[in-house]
């Protein structure tokens, strides 16, 4: 016997008949003798639906107290139909808000971060024999407050309940049937794979692959919840995302690209002391996400700094950065919107110096410039020319995993 | 300062407009410097809208627990949009639901009752000066389940709170403006009365005047809460429903009629001891509603019993009688659906013995034929022709009231 967790987002309960295709999964897992949790998220388009109506009321500041109470009805919605609909496949189960399932949280609404998750009850309908069906997404802080974890919360709902119950394996149910080595949808020869380590999740999802939320993969790296992401759709095997795997040929994982990227570059910054420090703590101020950074000395006792952020970050950096105006000199800022990012990523790279070369040499061979470059310990990312990003990501995918 | 308890229904939330104008009379009483605590249904269509998707799932039988937990979200809903639009207009304002605003009820799911209120989250509310906006017709049992109240459970949540704080009245907003001497859409001369007693009410809301929930005027009888009866579309003075009201010239208080009424005859019946019993406690035991009775001596030691039922229950009423056919001796069973009962009421009936009579007079002064009658210490009811039913309630409250 297992214990299961499963997490099924809102698509795949967004109407009756695949509300009775997840209720089927769930109730054959339970037949093996499993015990089975599994976690949804709000119906298809109910929480955009539930914001909508709350524009209406007001376009304004809307208190993010009332906002959470608002929309954590989406998923009570969810969990009793999906539960009406187990009832009627004739297994016994019952389904429980996030605060009936212990979600204990902090009281940062909108984004709330889970405390603890007090068992009790679960474990309670685990031992009558129940399926459990819990509403993702949700909690309750200290004041007895709904809350809700912030978009993509579902996933770490399902991950953190695996960890408070030690569940043999967290099964992350998508309209993808597993992690891909590229966009398959894109990239000739991309292919499945059968396990990935939770760093190298962390680094695709971080790089636009968004199979899996981030903090979820992180939750589950913590506490060494194996996952597995599959489709709800086929009944086949999908990824597992757990610590170790066994060592494979391949150097990479995965080729991911990146359009969300913006260069900005302050040019001819009197090459003081601190300059840097100065620039990068303003954006931090201002909640700038800056990614690569490029440095280059140029004449005259001034240099040039480069970096990247999110497009839609693109005008209030270059805002605080013109704040900056009194105490940093600099001749003028450019941006420039007509780049994206390719990042080859995988764990086996870190003793392997030859990878860089590798897929440098690639690109090169393509035709294709390289702006800007930056590296972790798992992950090589360049900067390119948007144009050719399909094109990119096709020659880099051909020289490590073709 | 007064504190004051509103109960506002569906249909008064339904849309953006009027969840502002519930809002306005909400934010008109603040700023008077009241402490106002406003309970509210959930909007429009909703609890059926969900009805409905829970009966595409399962046409059976649904465990009542997952319907309340799928129902209770539509006022989750209605008290966060009410709250937004406060916010909006500029007061302090907080949402509860049921279970937040102490609501502990039994485990009757569908049809719960309230054991007590626990108001001390309420309260510290109150002392923060916000606007609290409670949702109705919910609540939660001892093993932290999702309850409801059942339909029309929101005026019973209203009441509740107004005993449990004490308040100095509850306002029950409707979308008619008080209580009438009968129906004004049909009679002439109908006229909105300013005060009425809790027993007057229970008779005017059983014999389907239905502007407020029996069961919450027995319980602000009980705890001596005084209501308001009130238009949410018009801003002037309802009808106050409280224990002792001024002595007026009017005797009676209201006429109503009621054509959800089926005549059933046992015709035949051996005149034996205990046949009566056997008859009514069978009915009992099928949860018939029996109303008026009427017992007539036939020939050769048999005699005939007629009775009313609410028509959806003449079925079950027949099937009932028809079990005890082993039992009780009679020759036939009939029934009549033509028919309805008209009813004058008024608390101070009884220290007057020519109401009746004058009732009866009007009647046959119409030519109205009066097939069975019954009373009560404030009430005379007549089951009449269906067809003639609008005829004789005018020309009873031309002779009362006109």
């Amino acid at each position: 016997m297992s214990l299961i967790v499963k997490k099924f987002g809102g698509s795949s309960v967004a109407n009756k008949e695949r509300i009775f295709n997840v209720a089927r999964i769930i109730v054959d897992d339970y037949k093996k003798g499993n015990e089975v949790i599994t976690v949804v998220s709000a119906q298809g388009d109910t929480t955009d639906d539930l914001i909508e109506k709350a524009r209406e009321i007001n376009d304004g500041n809307i208190s993010k107290r009332e906002m959470d109470m608002l929309l954590t009805a989406g998923e009570q919605i969810s969990v009793s139909l999906l539960a009406i609909a187990i009832e009627k496949l004739g297994c016994p189960v019952i389904s429980l808000l996030g605060w009936q399932a212990g979600f204990n949280t902090d009281s940062n609404h909108g984004i709330a971060r889970i405390k603890n998750i007090n068992t009790e009850r679960i474990r309670s309908e685990l031992a009558k024999k129940n399926i459990v069906i819990v509403a993702g997404f949700q909690g309750i802080n200290k004041y007895d407050d709904l809350t809700t974890l912030g978009r993509g919360g579902s996933d770490t709902s399902a991950v953190a309940i695996a960890a408070a119950l030690h569940a043999n394996r967290c099964q992350i149910y998508t309209d993808v049937d597993g992690v891909y080595t590229a966009d398959p949808r894109k990239v000739k020869g991309a292919k499945k794979m059968s396990e990935i380590t939770y760093d190298e999740m962390l680094e695709l999802a971080t790089l636009g692959a968004q199979v899996l939320n981030n903090r979820s993969v992180e939750m589950a790296k913590k506490y060494s919840v194996e996952l597995e992401v599959l489709s709800s759709l086929e009944n086949k095997e999908g990824t597992i995302v757990r610590e170790n795997i066994e060592m494979e040929k391949m150097l990479i994982r995965g080729v991911t690209s990146d359009k969300n990227v913006t260069t900005i570059s302050v040019i001819g910054l009197k090459d003081l002391p601190g300059i840097a420090f100065k620039l990068f703590n303003k954006l931090a101020q201002f909640k700038v996400n800056v990614d690569m950074i490029l440095q280059s000395i140029g004449r005259d006792g001034t240099k040039d700094i480069s970096f990247t952020v999110p497009r839609d970050q693109a005008q209030i950096a270059i805002e605080s950065i013109n704040s900056l105006k009194p105490i940093i000199k600099y001749e003028s800022i450019t941006s420039d919107d007509s780049v994206s990012k390719i990042s080859v990523v995988g764990a086996g790279m870190e003793s392997h110096p030859g990878v860089a070369a590798k897929m440098f040499e690639s690109l090169y061979d393509a035709d294709i410039n390289i702006r800007m470059i930056t590296t972790s310990e798992i992950r090589i990312s360049v900067l390119i020319d948007e144009s050719k990003t399909d094109k990119a990501v096709q020659v880099v995918h051909d020289a490590f995993l073709g």
